[in-house]
Order: C-alpha cells, then sequence, then structure tokens
C-alpha cells in the first residue's frame, strides 16, 4: 500500500463490528488500516488470531495509546461499548482527527435522553458537532463532518422504513409499531449465556419489549423528519442467525393509497440512493439478500381493508446495520465516491 | 395393548401432523392407532419408514379406504390438505365416527368466505355441526362435539393471546396487530424450493403480508369472543428453526391498565387451563421451551408511555398448533382427562 | 409424590447434563429429586429459573453442603467438572450413599493414566470400587455397584460400535480409527467465545485431533473388551446442533466377512438390549432420530474391495452419552426395571 | 462492459454452482456473461428472480440453443447433470470453444470406470482431450487446455490434502481413510425431501457410505500422483450448514515424521500456491474462514504413538469446491492473472 492512502485506525478491532471494518477496509482502493486496538489480544498479529483476515499479516493489534494513534492516522473508528466510547472519541477529536464512532455515545442530541437510558454523558460539548451518520438521508451534513455518530442497526432499518412517509401526511404519527428481527452478532461478541449456541439455536424470543435503548434514537430522528413529535412501539426479537435484521413496521394511513402509491413515495425518496434495494410492491425482503452488504431491501404492502401499510426492511445488522455503514460515512467524509469499497454481492446461499 | 383401547384412524400419516399425531398417541394409555393412512407410502410399515416410531412394529400404511377404516376405528384424526378433507370428513361423519380435521375445511363458519379465501366448498352441510377446536376456550362445546375443526396454528396464537382481552372494553378492536414468526415445518413436508435447506437457513422473511388465510380465521374467532367485528393486520414470517411459533400481538389499550392489571386479567381468563403457562408480568416467552408439547406461553407488556399493550405467545407449531392440540380435544370429546398422554416436557436444549 | 419414593440429588443440576437428569427424572415413577445444587444460583425455585421444568415448583437451588445432602437423598448423581468430583464423590461414598459419577474422575481405572490426561486424583481408593457404568456390557457389575463411573458421550458411541467385534478375532485391533461428530452442548453450558452462536453456527472444524481426553478411556475399555491392547486414532468435530453424536468408525478386517455377517454379530451381541437400535445392514444411523432418548442406533457397512468395515453410532450426547444413561445405570443399582422412565421418544423433525 | 470484454456462456445457471458462477464473475475484470441458461426459467431476468444478482439487470435467462450459444461465447461452463452434460459439451468443442465442464462426465479417464459408476457415454472421443482440473496441481495442462473437467468438491478436498506425499514414500497407499463431512448445497437446488429443512436441520448422518460417485475420482488421481494403484475408504456426511465442506483424511506412516516435518512436506508442495491456505502443525481448519471464497485450508497432525497422520482440508464446497474453482481454470486457459477476479475473503461470522 501507497504512501498516499488515507491512515484509518480502527479502536476496538477484535469484535465483531471492530473485525467487520477489518474486513470490509480490504476492499477499498483509498485506504490502509495503520492501526488496530484491542485489549484482549495487544501484541498479536490480526492473520494469525482471524485467519480469514490474512492479507493484514503485518498488522499487529495494539493497546489504545491514544497519542501514538493520532500520529499514525488521519481517521478513526470507535468500535467501543457505549460510555466507554466518549472519552476515546472526545481526545481524538481534539487531536483534529475525524471520528466515526459506532457507539451510542453521540447518536441522541439531548444529553437527558442519553442520560436517561445510558448514563452519564462526560462529553456533552461534542453532541452538537455529531451528525448523525444516515446516508441516505444526512449526506450533505456527513460530508462536512467531523464527528459522525453511526446509527444502530435497529434504527437504521427503522428510519429507512419510514421516512418517505414521515412529512407527507400519509400515516398516523403516534401509532407507529416497529417488530424487529436479528440475528445473533448484534449481541457482540463477548461471550455470555445469551449468545450460547444451544439457548439460541432453535429458539425465538422477544426482549425489551418497549424499554429497548434504540426507542429513543428511533424516535428522535423520526421526529426530526416528521417535523412533530412521533412514538413508536419497539420491539426487538433474537432469532437464531448469524448476521441479519428484519423490521417490519405498521403505520396506519391518514389518506387511502395503494401499495403502488407507497412504493412510488419510496421510490422518489430514495432516487440514486445506490444501496436502497426497493423491491416491487407488495414484495418481503430477504435478509439473506443482503448478508455481508451494505445494501437495505424496502417492500411495502398497503391494506386498504384496514386502511394499514407495512413496510419491511433487511439489512445485514452488522454491515449496513453497522460497519459498512461506517465506511459509506467515511465515503463522504473523505470525498470518495459513496460506493467505494462497498460493491460487494451476497454470497447466497 | 388391550381390547378395550379406543381405537383411532389417522388420515394422512405421513406428513408433519401425522407424523407427530403417531409420536404423541403413543404417550396415550386409552387409545391405539389401527390405521394410518398414506398416498404415497402404501403397504410400508411405519416403523421401517421412521425409526423413531419403531413402537409401532405392526403398524402398515394402507390407502384411504373409507369404509374398511370406518369399520376399524372409533375415531378419525385427518390431516389432510384442505379441499381434500372435506369429502373425506364427510364420509366419516355420515359413519357415525367422530372427527377431528386437521385442515382448514371446517374453521370458517360462513361458506362464503371459506369460498373466498379457498375454493368451493363440498360439504356445507357439516359447516353448522363443526366446532371450532380451541380447548381452552370451547371446551364444553367441543365435549359434545362429533366434529372438531382443529384450528390452524397462527390462529390457535393469536387468538390465545387476544381472548382475556376482547370482552373487556380493554383494547381498541379496530387496532390489533398480529406479527408471526413461524419455523419450518409449518410449510409442511412437501418438498418444494421454499422448504429447501439453503434457502430457508440463515434467512428471515414476511410472506404473504396481510393476506394469509389463517387471517379470516382470526377475525371470525376475535369477532365471536368480542361480540362485535374485529378486523386485523396479519403478517406472518418464516424463521430457520424446525419447530417453533412467536406470536407477537399489538394493541391499543381503551383504558389506561399496567402490566401486571393485564396479567391478572389473562390469569384470570386462564385459570384451571392446564396448557396455558402465563409467565411473569413483562417477561417474553421461548419457543424452545415449549417445542414438543402442548403448552401455549404467555406474556404480558404494557407501554404506558404510548398507551399500548403487547401480548406474546409461543407454542410448538406442529404440536399446540396442530397435533397436541388435536388429541386435547379428542380426550375432551371422549370423556379422558384434559391432560391425558399430554404431559411430555420440551427437551431443551 | 409419596413417602416410598426412592430420594435422589443431584450435585451440579444447572448445567446441561444436570437439567438433562431433571427432565429426564420427572418421568421416572419411583423417585423424586429431593436436593438439586448449583453455585451460581442457590435459594433459586428450579421452575423460575427454567420455566421448561415447571413441574419442580417446590424445588429450589441449594449450595453443596454435603452431610445435609447426605440426610436427604438414597442416592446422588455427582454432575460437576472433573477434578472437582472426586472429593464430593468421596463424601458421599462414605457416607454409605450410591453414587453416579457424570465426570471423568472415576473412569480411568489406572490413576497414573488419569494424573497423565487430567491432574492429581485425590481419591484413588475409590477406583476399585468404581464400575464403569455402560449398561449394555456390564450391567451385572453395574447392578451391584455402589460408585458408577458414567461414561463419556464419545467413549460410549465408540464402545457400543466396537464392542461386538473385539473378541471375535474379525478386526485389525492395531488399526482402529474413530471420527466423531458432536453437536455443541457437549462443551456445556459455560459461556465461552468457542460456544458463541456466531463462532459455531455455519462452521465445521475438528479439534483436539488425537489428544482429546476421551482417548485413553476408549482405550481402556477397548483393551478389556478384546483381551489384548488396543489403541486408537481419536478425531472430535463440533458440529452446529445443540445436541446429538454420530461417530464413524473405521476397521481392518482379519477375516472376509459381508455386511450381513458384520450384522448379524452385532444383533446377537445386543439381543435383549432395549436401548440398541441395529439398522438393518449398510443404513446410516440419524442423530435426529435419538434426540432426547437414551437410544444408541447403530449400522454397518463392509467394504468387500478394501476388507474395511465402517461401523456407525448415532446418540443424543446429553442423553445416552450423559444423563440417560446416567438413569439407566440408576435403574440397575436400584433394581427398578431397565427401561423404567427412559421410554421417550425423539421429537421429530 | 467493453467489447474487449471475453464472452462468457452459463449453461444451467439458475442451480446452485450456476448462480455461483453468476455471483463471482461479476468480480472479474476481463469477462462478461452474454448467455445464461435455464430450462425453467427461459425468459425471466436473472436479477429479477435473484435480487442479489442486480448487476445482470440485462442478462435474460435463455434456452438451450447451443448454435445461438457458440456465436455469443469465447468459453463456455456447463453446469449441468452428469449424463446431461456430455452432449453439450461435445457440441461446443465441436465449434472451437474453450469448455469448463462442472459435471462428472469428463473427470474418470477410463469409460469402463464411468460407465460402471454413472451409465453409458456418449462422448468418449473427448476423454483423452479432457485436462482434470484441479490447479494446484494441473496448472500446465490446464493453461493449454480446450475441456476441463472441474473436480467433485469431495475429490478436491481429499486430492489437496494427500498429494504432497503420496510419491514421498511416507504414507501406506492402500490404508487411507477419507471422512468428509459436507454442507447441503452440495446436494444441489432441486426440491427434495432429503435436503428439505426439517429433514437436515439438528441432524448428522452419513450416505452413501464407500459407494459415492466421487470414489472413483479419488481414486484416479491419487493413482496418478502416487505413480501406483491407490484405493480408499470414502464416506461422506451430511451437515447442517448451507456452505463448506471438512473433510478428514487418516493415514498410517511408513516412516516415523513429526508433524512439523509433515507439515513441510505441504509447504514445500504447496509453495506460491495462492490458494492454498496451510495452517501451523497441529492446527485444524473452519469452514466458515473460506465460505464464498477459491481458499483451501489445510491442516496436519502426526500421531506418533500410532504413526498416524490426520490431514484436514477445508473448502466451501460451491466455491472451491466448484465454481470459483472453474473461474480459475478459467484464467490459466484464458491466461489471466491465476487469482483474477477471485480474491474476495470471507463473510464471517
Amino acid at each position: 500500500m501507497g504512501i498516499s492512502l488515507t491512515k484509518v485506525g480502527i479502536i476496538g478491532a477484535t469484535g465483531y463490528t471492530g473485525l467487520e471494518l477489518l474486513r470490509c477496509l480490504l476492499y477499498h482502493p483509498e485506504v490502509e488500516v495503520t492501526i488496530a486496538t484491542s485489549r484482549q489480544f495487544v501484541g498479536k498479529k490480526v492473520s494469525a488470531l482471524f485467519p480469514f483476515l490474512k492479507e493484514y499479516n503485518n498488522l499487529i493489534l495494539s493497546p489504545l495509546d491514544p497519542d501514538r494513534i493520532a500520529k499514525q492516522t488521519d481517521i478513526v473508528f470507535t468500535a467501543l461499548p457505549h460510555q466507554v466510547s466518549m472519552e476515546v472519541v472526545s481526545f481524538f477529536i481534539k487531536k483534529g482527527k475525524k471520528v466515526i464512532d459506532l457507539s451510542a455515545d453521540f447518536r441522541l442530541k439531548d444529553p437527558t435522553v442519553y442520560e436517561a437510558w445510558y448514563g452519564p454523558h462526560k462529553a456533552k460539548e461534542l453532541l452538537a458537532l455529531a451528525v448523525y451518520g444516515l446516508p441516505e438521508i444526512y449526506s450533505k451534513k456527513i460530508r462536512g463532518a467531523t464527528l459522525v455518530a453511526n446509527p444502530g442497526c435497529y434504527p437504521t432499518t427503522a428510519i429507512l422504513a419510514l421516512a418517505p412517509f414521515l412529512s407527507k401526511g400519509v400515516i398516523e404519527l403516534n401509532n407507529i409499531i416497529i417488530d424487529a428481527k436479528s440475528g445473533v452478532s448484534g449481541a457482540g461478541r463477548g461471550a455470555k449465556l445469551a449468545t450460547h449456541f444451544c439457548e439460541v439455536n432453535e429458539n425465538i424470543e422477544a426482549y425489551k419489549m418497549c424499554i429497548h435503548r434504540h426507542t429513543p434514537e428511533i424516535e428522535q430522528e423520526l421526529t426530526q423528519l416528521a417535523g412533530e413529535e412521533v412514538k413508536v412501539i419497539f420491539v426487538p426479537h433474537l432469532i437464531p442467525i448469524s448476521r441479519g435484521m428484519f423490521t417490519t413496521v405498521y403505520t396506519r394511513l391518514i389518506k387511502p393509497i395503494t401499495s403502488e402509491t407507497a412504493h412510488t413515495l419510496m421510490a422518489d425518496y430514495y432516487r440514486n440512493k445506490p444501496f436502497i434495494e426497493l423491491l416491487p410492491p407488495e414484495t418481503a425482503p430477504k435478509t439473506i439478500y443482503v448478508r455481508g452488504t451494505n445494501i437495505c431491501q424496502l417492500g411495502v404492502k398497503v391494506d386498504r381493508k384496514s386502511q394499514s401499510m407495512v413496510i419491511m426492511a433487511a439489512i445485514d445488522n452488522l454491515a449496513k446495520g453497522a460497519s459498512t455503514q461506517a465506511i459509506q460515512n467515511m465515503n463522504l467524509m473523505l470525498d470518495f465516491p459513496e460506493e467505494m469499497g462497498l460493491k460487494t454481492l451476497s454470497v447466497f446461499p
């Protein structure tokens, strides 16, 4: 890799989102990963720990030494737990680095909301700076951003499903239900009983019904787009697949439209958005078609009888729901073409 | 098996619901399976085709010869496709047999509704006779029934989740959303691309959004229980597990109640119902806990902020969603104890 | 449960083998579980932690207090890690209890072999007392035993596959290859990266090739049965299913026999063994047919061209490979019928 | 795509190997797919049937019209069933096309062997022309080939595992055991009971023990490499994953070597082979690390006690086991760099 490549640091490289960043950045022709940190595996070669990343045969996992990292990188991805991320991000911003934060720490604009759901915030001064990194909606702001708060996986699906309808006077804004189904990698790579193969396999269950931390993030963004307060019912479910998220959104129509009209509204809204794959009216997405990619598949069905509209979104929770979306944000921040390095295809079956 | 055992016939014994009937009837001390039919495997021993059913080492699969079957059985389970079932059921009823029909042919009271969703009905005269076989609600009628229409798997979960609330003036009856997730065995044992391992595995998808044939069945029963017309939005999803169904029902509250109050309403409604397992308030069921059993796990969560209530139901789609529920109906019809032969435990993990 | 029931204690009740003991003992008409211990969950109700065990609504998890347990039980199952088990077992034996130990601590007769593979042995004086608990082979000794060392899951399959041939001069005894494939529950319920759903799912791998600790156990028993030293090559593999073990044993024939002759040798050897399910010649077992049961399915195929014989065994690693085999041992030790409480059927599919 | 791209035809594009060819050829900068045939879906757009292949929005599935195809292509992949393929291949060869045949029809040099295992051969005159397409071994011959017989998935693993040792006098050549475990996609995309999700899921089984049709292919190639007759015991197993094959090969050593020496022999043999990923001595491969890639991971372990050597190989059965290996062959035949278009990474987890 040449001297002119942009130098990228990954803080927290051995969790699933960190590994996915490492994997996907290998397809990017304009960047090189110069730093990858880990608490657990300091000193180990990435390629030795993860044979599928054998291209990184010179990258050694290092401790989180912010000064050194600041010197050796142009842009930093932080893939740390919430609460841990904020101080690290703060340091890099002060050092003049561009940062894409994959934690929840800079997604919520209102610190009191953040503190109600997550705990104390120690870098409130950065909240105004942070741009919510959903490129299909905020690409202009992201282009100029220093700090991008990369969206949560559930919010990515819910917002992309609903955005085309929020300011159109089409749906009731106080009557939105979001039923989401997620693969297990969304729970992270840490060993815990809840992700033990035998506890998850051959099972379906809901969890954190109406109290999942992605709720305020979804509501903030929907409210922003609608121009008036939106509240949602959000129930996530755990499904025994490794990667994939399928979100089914239920809305009530204010004015009678058809599936075709709904489809047209979506097609217009997402015109020229390369990672939105809008399916024909009344067609359901499949997570298997987007696995390992930055694509969000969308489908819509109007039930005229009940004047309801069902919008469906499928993504790979680790990719469009985290790491490839972060790379899409990086492309915008660094003035690279939006699709650069992100045109891989799903491995089917 | 002694001469005094009740003689049971299974019509369509080699599909998944037929096999589940064979398996579960082995635990029943008062019946013996004297006839099991198959189109594909006539003349083969059940125990040779299905080694896990080795106890049936004298049962040979026979063709559907109604006269012979009528002579050799006291009660008949029909596990045939809809449209095929109606004529077979009609014959056995005329011969004076009790019949439990696992198809959809006798579930809908109104033949015009049936014909709109399924096709021509050739045994309309039996519709008035047929009792909808959901024992937690209709046990009295089932006890006296000659013909029981065994419920669909999706309706079983939806109705059991909603029944405690329908006549209480608690929820809006025109604003009910049913998001259901089913394992693959619900699609039957026939070989088709849609159930090919590689097409289903590692995938989540919705199908037949708002147009699934179980919709009118759900609406009929909810309307019956509510005493006024109920319409629902029903979206099923396919999940890569063999057995299991998890249904999430979203309702809007008319009067503000708590999760505890909702729980109490459910506990009262299902008092002394041995196969209802009501979990503590705000606890989600797990399909893995009911696999292979006749149990329906129920949970409820009220979101006070939005005055919504989420009710969750988990069953085994082949068991409580089909075959063990049919055996529960048989127990009622034959005056056996309701739990007889049905007290098996889920194999976890 | 009546006063005359045999009182059973389970030491280590919340791992997978402990839970499987709890589940399966519910089907046993002559025993009651009076004690179940746990380090992590002392004071919790079994039925609250594990809703599928709701029948145990009066059983509270207790600490490992040997004196109290000795008073309240007639027989004890120890389901503890190796090295931890030996002292606990020793205590109960001294108190005059019968013990079935599911750890490896009393399986190896020669303490030097044990210490080479596992670590120091602190209860060597009990080794002579311990009977290797493979009931298809040692039922007489087990009937009189005070201490039964319940076999490992891999040895159960390997020994049952090979036993009919070892003393017959049929196969080369220094040329036996055991290729075993196990489901994930064999790794226990502890949370570790190696059993994380996403690390196991959609993967096949070998592990501990030729150095797995079950090797000396297999060799001890085969040597015992052959009457001369037997050495094996044993390679286990991890497969993404919850329960199930499939072992393929490769042998070289000394004298030319057919699949049918091999089958006859097996049939003769296992005559009247209720849990051996010998399939027709040249038929492969399926783990799905034995899931949740105490059955070992066996199949055999001779390849005349190469004068080799392939023997296949399928079990449920938690059941016949651990807990139901322990109950079978209990039945023998307590003079109950061998099949008592163990006649459950696999839940297929 | 420009006028100078090499024109590729895919005969049988909608099976799993055909789809994998379509997917992977999109990464190739020097070719374009101009023809894709299908019996079932003639006239349909590839991108409409398979949304993950949306880049093919101008490719319409066509019937197998050999004359037209010959005009519009430079090279043809035939992904048809054996027996069907031979005549199609024959036609294209006569038309002067280069052909890579993914069926078994041209793999066996001796037509009597072919006819014993598969049925009549109608294009025997081409057998001498056909080159066995295992590039790690036959790259020179493949470069000049007109017709390449792409290897079977099982033979690919078995031959790559054994090749480094066959002519070295290291192992006994009449005592080789191949125990292979395959994902379900190897059974093809046709709907049949044997690949129904519920029949495969949570199951492990062997099939076609010692009589699988890949046996003579393996033996032919091993014999060729050894310079003397080699016979093997080959037992395949079906594992519930979509993609992946893990093969464990058991050999007896003639002279005592260590794992390190064995590793060195392999490293020397595969020096500069870009798709061989040799792991450190005594390390097992994982199929999850090669999913969707052309890589074969190899590992080796010597058991000195028994003078045995275990060699392990992991591939993606649809990729290195079929379609990406076919593209690797194409690269050699067309004088493209061997790795062109094949440097994708496994999607982990």
